[in-house]
């Protein structure tokens, strides 16, 4: 049976080659779609130029810091990390580029097929547009790493290039999370506050930003997120597999990740809405059919080829963990459950009583996910040991086509939304972009659970893999006690990393939003006739300072969390590194899911006066829960989103340089 | 050498008691001074019947609470833990009986001075008041340490005692919390933003509750959490002495607690204010002159009985590890350093910015701290093992004493300002309390962070008696892997706890402000003439709403802990249970800085303002710096503080039943 298991990984390379057909197919729908009016298209335009020159911009700066990266890896390690490090930000910026182009179009293509046909023709649109991103992410993620084992048959090589993806995630996700709320902020302050102009409204100089925000910061920024994740998870459980001498175990989180991919098509092929449908029935319905066909092909092939059942039973925990995670997401922010609720009802004793409320649920929210990770990893180790936990990740992030479908759905969505209000389109059709817009909120808590709760399983797995590099090189097997100082040392330094990082993000975001303050203020004063519609605000100066202040902003963050980790390891050694990354994912993981949680159920707390309770919009209580929203603006949507990967680049960085810290670290205890 | 050395140690009772004289006599001067005017006097009156019927209702519920679990301790445990245990709850109540007692009596006899003699004559009464408070504490916990110790021998039947302490510590503080933010929401609510009344205002039903609320909280229970840390670090360290079969060892902790108390009684000797004195500079002189004498007494000892002097090396770490988190909690909380200025300054942006800068910044204090806290207990073991972190935690407690004087004067001071304020004694005797307050607020930044690094320490020197009693107990060495999953389990689970636990007691203040709001309301509407100032309000109504609702929010919080330690430790066993305690460590210690610092920075921040910057008292800029002061303040006073006790009460929890645990648990692994 040997040489058919051998071969059986093919699936990988060639389920991946059908996704980014799928992907290309699906783009080439959207394309052939009419995108309207002359001001349609003249808005959609200034969306997509915003995000691409953001995107060339983050580029430019990328390509310098990798060249940089590339040639240190290659000195330090060896030319083949080097080089792969190099191959693995070009396939996740080729994905990020692709899933971002698809979305400045598919944004007017919505809202242009709502104003012809209705919701039955606009939500395909903006469905698909997601698709095209998650097909591109899990095809070019999954074709990558087949190449490079192909080609080396290593998996050590894959952290080459997953360290690259992740390089490149951390700036996507962080710098577009700060150009995102940049725009959020300037363009709600100066238009909504100061000028008492409506939301989106064309005059201000800030709108294309931050509808440009949407699309770096949710769409391109979540892709890289799952991308990253992706890879690092199929890494790790790849190298434990190695590790294990089972050969079958090396290549099976491939075969998963192919049949995860061949779910995602199905799930992506079943969405539809009837008639008078609902579109976050549909896109739940998705989420389901991938998640149940992934189960019954991952039965089967494990039966079928005589693997060891609990392999599966691993996989199979990995999922009702992220199930888990997500539904604590979806309970602590949906608008009609008791934290959004008593949050907006305490909003009428004042902002610091809606954020302390805010707050206090979201650190509650926090226990079942915990929990749910801890039982979801400990199972997953009983049935299989660490390859057990390896596997668990690679379960929940098989289905990432999906997933990342329905989360870039949502800033399609959102600008369809924007759109069609700046176009003037009308109630009725602004109408139906509301109810697709909205259906992507509801998704999006989920997805946003699966991702931590994902990017969580995949840092253990990561730490697991650390230990195996580190038991490989010296020989022996290494624990990491807790009542060793220096694990201990470790844990808390460690702990601080992504503490400091959320606080450095946070001022970044405050920082860079008064810059922009100062230009929509500038151009309000100095362009005659701007604020009576005579003439054009000047969007682009806006888009500008918002990417080269995130850019700016970023560098420090990077450095800060890459130094932090090497001098740790070169000063206080291997057992001190993995406290440290034990305590990067103890603090990350808790900050993220506080973040994520508290900045929704914020958000849907001021919804839900909006809609009329507690006094409705412009009154106390709506103040109150206006400020309760702006403080989670850059929880949700700036920082937490950018830790998980924050703690992924430091566990490959660790790993990385495992070989030079066991040699050149001052303590070697 | 040896008798001598074995007799040494009574050098413990012997300071306790001359602690305990010297704090009667304290007593006796302070209770000497006349008390003043009528209406001074009717003010004092109120606020001694307020805590008085505050300390009345908590014990009466703490007597059930503590017979219950005596019973179950002697049923499950031993009659002698039973025994020790309802011990501690007497010493540690006792302690905070007679701390509060003479700080209601200090208060109006500080502002009577003020009024008659000045600074000069007021400060030594504040002063000596806080130092009644400390002297008792240390006093009566190293008295009943030392009678157990005489009696039984046994070091770890003084847990029972700690662990009697640290539940009467945790209605203390978390109620005490609870009582004084309820009491100080209603009161600024309704009386400065409803009705427009100033602050401190004897028309307000809840200004007694409040300034009862500041000698409850701050007084009685910052005494009790010293008491707490003080015996618990002693008895982690003699536990680990006797464990090392060095005989010494067992004993040495004892003796440096005692020479702890001779340098605080020094300290608090040399404290005086000059005729121009600056009331702020006086109190870090005593506790200077007190952490110098205890350097050189402890080095001569050591020296002088031959002890390894790595043990007083490891004393010398604890020290100098709690003085950089103060050092840190000082310069984040200063109104005069760059964290408080920013968030003032960004105070002009919203309430949103403010609150965001302000956490971004409580966030990154916690970086210094951590590090502090690692390097310190790393050192302390590198010299002298797992005893070291005991001794080092032992040598910060040691000097307890001059630490709670500093504490206990701030409520005084604040207490004295407000009844110079009821009682109409004019501007310049105000002005007199009010440096006395303002010196207060210094000191309590530095001691603040004191206590936390000290609870820090202790806590890593309970989890390592842990360790030590599990390996009597299972006669192995047992370690506790980061990569072993059941440690992984409790580790995160363990983090829930601490979170889990800030979020529900910021909940409990809201829900008991909003019950009492509605009782200020009530009597404002139906006593007639109130406001006005033509009847008297109904005080005692306030008090009493507090308290009860103080304590009926309590018992869940209590409940949740223990009951989540036991559950886990028996469902998962001893490894579990010890990674448990350390996730507990990591996200108590974390959030305990981060409320800390958050809240005090957001305070200063709201000081500076109105201290005339940035649009000064009633600007867009104070409003929102009120906000964030308001979200500040459950953040240092209820949550924060409560933290370190949750921490030491479910080390000692686990301590206290791992024999049990060991028999009994589902996983034995």
């Amino acid at each position: 049976m040997m040489p058919l298991i051998l071969e059986i990984w093919y699936l990988a390379p060639i389920t991946s080659i059908i996704s980014i057909i799928a992907g290309i197919f699906l783009y080439n729908y959207v394309n052939s779609k009419d995108s309207g009016t002359e001001k349609m298209k003249n808005i959609a335009r200034a969306i997509q130029e915003g995000s691409r020159s953001f995107l060339k911009t983050e580029y430019t700066y990328l390509a310098v810091f990798v060249s940089i990266m590339a040639i240190l890896l290659s000195i330090f390690l060896s030319v083949k990390i080097g080089i792969t490090y190099i191959f693995g930000t070009l396939t996740s910026g080729l994905a990020g580029l692709i899933g971002m182009e698809i979305a400045v179009k598919a944004n007017v293509r919505t809202a242009n097929a709502a104003k012809e046909g209705g919701l039955t023709n606009a939500f395909p649109i903006a469905f698909r547009g997601g698709a095209v991103m998650g097909l591109m992410v899990v095809g070019l993620a999954l074709l990558g790493v087949s190449i490079i084992y192909l080609i080396t048959g290593d998996p050590e090589l894959v952290l080459g290039m997953s360290i690259g993806a992740s390089t490149l995630t951390l700036f996507m996700k962080a710098g577009g999370g700060i150009f995102t709320k940049t725009a959020d902020i300037a363009a709600d302050l100066v238009g909504k506050v100061e000028l008492n102009i409506p939301e989106d409204d064309p005059r201000n100089p800030a709108v294309i930003a931050d509808n440009v925000g949407d699309n770096v910061g949710d769409c391109a920024g979540s892709g890289a997120d799952l991308f990253d994740s992706y890879v690092a998870a199929l890494m790790a459980a790849m190298i434990l597999g190695g590790a294990s001498g089972i050969t079958y175990l090396e290549t099976l989180p491939l075969i998963y990740a192919g049949l995860g991919i061949v779910s995602s098509i199905i799930g992506v092929a079943t969405v539809r809405v009837g008639k008078k449908g609902d579109p976050g029935r549909a896109l739940n319905m998705g989420t389901y059919i991938t998640t149940i066909s992934f189960s019954i092909l991952t039965f089967l092939i494990t039966r079928f080829l005589g693997f060891d059942m609990k392999i599966w039973y691993s996989n199979i925990a990995g999922l009702l963990a992220g199930l888990v995670i997500g539904m604590t997401s979806d309970y602590f922010t949906s608008i009609n459950r008791p934290p959004a609720l008593r949050t907006a009802e305490s909003s009428q004793t004042g902002a610091a009583v809606n954020i302390l409320t805010g707050f206090s649920y979201g650190l509650i929210s926090c226990f079942p996910a915990l929990l749910g990770i801890a039982v979801g990893s400990a199972v997953a180790y009983f049935l299989y040991g660490v390859y057990g936990v390896g596997i668990a990740a690679v379960g929940m992030l098989a289905i990432a086509g999906i997933i990342i479908a329905g989360d870039a759905y949502g800033p399609i969505g959102d600008n369809a939304k924007g759109i069609a209000e700046m176009a003037e389109l009308g109630e009725d059709i602004v109408n139906i972009t509301d109810e697709i817009d909205a259906a992507g909120n509801t998704t999006k808590a989920i997805t946003k659970g699966f991702a931590i709760g994902a990017a969580g399983l995949t840092a253990l797995a990561l730490l697991a893999s650390y230990q195996e590099i580190v038991n490989t090189l010296t020989g022996t097997i290494v624990t990491f006690d807790l009542m060793n100082p220096l694990v201990m040392v470790g844990v808390l330094v460690g702990m601080a990393v992504p503490i400091v990082f959320s606080a450095m993000i946070i001022l970044a975001v405050s920082s860079n939003a008064s810059r922009m303050i100062e230009e929509v203020r500038r151009q309000f004063r100095e362009i005659p006739g701007l604020l009576e519609g005579a003439a054009e605000p000047d969007y682009a100066a806006c888009v500008m300072i918002a990417t080269r202040g995130a850019l700016r902003e970023l560098l420090p963050l990077i450095i800060f969390s890459i130094s932090t980790t090497l001098l740790l390891g070169f000063i206080a050694g291997i057992q001190a590194l993995a406290g440290f990354l034990a305590g990067a994912i103890f603090s990350g993981f808790f900050l993220a899911i506080l973040m994520a949680n508290a900045g929704g159920l914020w958000d849907n707390a001021k919804k839900y006066i909006e809609s009329g309770f507690y006094g409705g919009k412009g009154s106390e209580g709506h103040k109150a829960a206006v400020i309760g929203d702006t403080v989670g603006d850059p929880f949700k949507d700036t920082a937490g989103p950018s830790l998980n990967t924050l703690v992924t680049v430091i566990s490959q960085i660790a790993s990385l340089f495992a070989p030079l810290i066991i040699v050149y670290a001052l303590i070697t205890i």
